[in-house]
């Protein structure tokens, strides 16, 4: 198996709800040296041996992420 | 400001109700390659300069994470 890990993000200037929340959140419960959260999606792929990077794009750019209001990072991890 | 991230996984053996989607989404689309999907959170966090790691870890165990279910790890990145 090959295994690859993806980084989903919110494009710059797009709003992240579940990050607001949780600096919000973290801000209440007493932790005012907090200046930002975001949150994204970490998600980790594994996949037959000679998967290429493209593959793993295309399925992200189709399903994993939005690309309209998220960026996303691959990275090759190695065979499993 | 200091940054950290933040890898948010499910525990070994606890359901992944997102990965499990997006793993039979992908094969139904027709990536039969694919093996296997987990999706986590993906955490970036701005703190005040000298925020120890051990403060960092006190907010996932209780607001970040949920330490029944899920494990994290925390990477320090260095100042922003």
């Amino acid at each position: 198996m090959a295994r690859f890990e993806i980084y989903v993000t919110y494009k710059k200037g797009i709003f992240d709800p579940p990050g607001a929340t949780a600096e919000r959140a973290l801000v209440n419960l007493g932790y005012n040296e907090v200046a930002s959260v975001k949150i994204g999606k970490y998600i980790q792929l594994e996949v037959a041996d000679g998967t290429p990077t493209e593959r793993v794009r295309e399925m992200c750019d189709r399903l994993l992420a939005n690309p309209v209001i998220e960026d996303y990072r691959i990275e090759t991890v190695g065979e499993a």
